[in-house]
């Protein structure tokens, strides 16, 4: 092993400052230095914002960096330390894993010191940034195979009091959708690691398909509001307009309520997200491709819900994610 | 070398019939069977109709399978060939290119029978149904990393009679575009090969990002209004509803009206498709992620145009297109 994970500046200097964040280098690559952005303004709030975690998923990264434009003049307290992109070899190759190691980052938490790149990344933000805040933002989206709308998701907290305070504080952001979202694998994610300490953490999960100039604005709208609720910036939040409507809806998905292929195929999308589909209705169709004469398959909505994510048209194979339905929240 | 490439059945049969084309085996993999609709329904416009040729392109291999599902019912003259999907190795991987030889079919026209499977698909196709076919539709898009409007395109073709029929077959869709798209490369592509015997060849560039169910239903009336201006199906055609309009517009882009990224970094596309722009008017932002005390870039427009295309968000390196723009084609 090389030097121990650093900073190469002092994140208790006031006001604004840059510098990195230095991943010590390894047996299977050199010192990462990930670029870091920090705005002290003394008493106040402490958030950390991330973006990058995976890295086919731009809008954390982009959005991350036009916070840094304009928040050197809009905070008032508190601080603010942003990290775009917490997985840059995984920004760069455009690819959810990373390349070196093929891990997913949002699966290794804690990480370890002496581990693969995945893996010392973790530990050097959990070591050096995760102290510095009481709040995470991590700004994820749904990649380039699906639909979804611009949503702040959570896992279910077995802390009752931690569970309240994170519903509030997604949904603060006033996006179409929060979503309590039931899930496998938590222990291993980010959220977990910082939920266990009794800190507040929401991961925004925006969209998917293309990374356009609209669905920009929509986020960083919705991280605007989430600061002014903070209280680190002042101003009046206002919820954005997604497909001509301002919107807000609290919703939850199970485990159950994720629709699996039953077959190789290319699915078609028949509907799309916050569609509202009684049981029966036509989610999509996947069609067999080795032959003209093999018949499709209708995938139908098993019960009354609203589509909450939906595969972009594509080669599925058996067992791969068609569609998470939900529910309202308050209905379930 | 296997057996030539060949047919599973008789295009000649009257009515609805399935079956494969057949593309012989190579020294790199082994045979391929593409599966093949034809509706033969006697005397009238011969059409081919083709999707998949590049991998990460569903929209043309959905849409030529819902064709199949109603022109059985629809169609009143006329034969009707369709191969849903050119390049099912492509198709199968997501990628663009063929990754058994790492070809892009549509730069290796009109192929070779004893090349690389690539090779060996376009030769089957040529030698046994385009020989069948006086128009053909092949259904692009601008896959995962652009978002483009609805679009039917053609390059510029030297023969000004097969200019204007060809124009004239484009602006039948009644997509929102009809684009001339001045290219380089065009020689081995699809289109000059099917020009050069005068026939008539349009390449629909349908939207790119995520393939969702509105996009889907836009690219099937674009088709079916060509269909019905070919007298092969009988109905009244009708402009799609793209983002809240109906509308049609013939436009132009030339070589010299493709922005280029000027170095490597983090494109932000600030600016949507069929935006007017003015000349110095923000398209995008290029912003280096190395470190964020770096100046980001802005990208602005040369001149009054029209953003036909734009890319996604996400990594580019220096000399990437970053956006097509446009101007009517009679004010050129």
């Amino acid at each position: 092993m090389g030097e121990a994970p650093h900073l190469t500046f002092n994140l208790d200097t006031p006001g604004v400052s840059t510098g990195h964040l230095v991943v010590p280098r390894g047996v299977d690559c050199e010192a990462l230095s990930l670029p870091v952005f920090s705005c002290n303004r003394g008493e106040g709030p402490r958030l950390l914002i991330t973006g990058g975690n995976h890295g086919n998923e731009l809008e954390g990264p982009i959005v991350a960096r036009r916070l840094a434009d304009w928040l050197p003049e809009a905070q008032t307290c508190g601080r603010v330390i942003i990290l775009p992109e917490l997985n840059p070899l995984a920004v760069q190759a455009w690819t959810r894993t990373t390349p070196v190691d093929g891990k997913n980052l949002n699966r290794v938490f804690p990480g370890r010191f002496d581990g693969s790149v995945t893996e010392r990344i973790v530990d050097a933000v959990l070591r050096l940034l995760l102290p510095m805040a009481d709040t995470v933002f991590d700004l994820h989206s749904f990649g380039p195979t699906w639909d979804f709308p611009p949503a702040v998701i959570t896992h279910p907290i077995a802390d009752a009091d931690l569970m309240a305070k994170t519903l509030r504080m997604a949904e603060a952001f006033k996006l179409p959708v929060t979503l309590l979202w039931e899930y496998y694998d938590t222990d291993v994610m980010f959220d977990a690691w910082v939920h266990r300490q009794g800190k507040v953490f929401v991961c925004a999960e925006f969209g998917g398909g293309t990374v356009g100039s609209e669905a920009l604005g929509i986020y960083e709208a919705g991280v605007r509001n989430a600061l002014i609720a903070l209280g680190l910036v002042e101003g009046t939040a206002e919820s954005p307009i997604f497909r001509q409507q301002k919107s807000n809806q609290t919703l939850e998905t199970l485990l159950s309520d994720l629709l699996k292929s039953p077959a190789r195929g290319i699915f078609e999308p028949r509907c799309s997200v916050l569609d509202k589909v009684q049981q029966g209705d036509l989610i999509g169709i996947l069609r067999p491709m080795e032959s003209l004469s093999t018949g499709s398959i209708d995938i139908c909505a098993p019960t009354t819900s609203i589509v909450c994510g939906i595969r972009s048209g594509g080669y599925v194979n058996a067992d791969d994610e068609l569609a998470y339905l939900a529910r309202p929240r308050n209905l379930s």
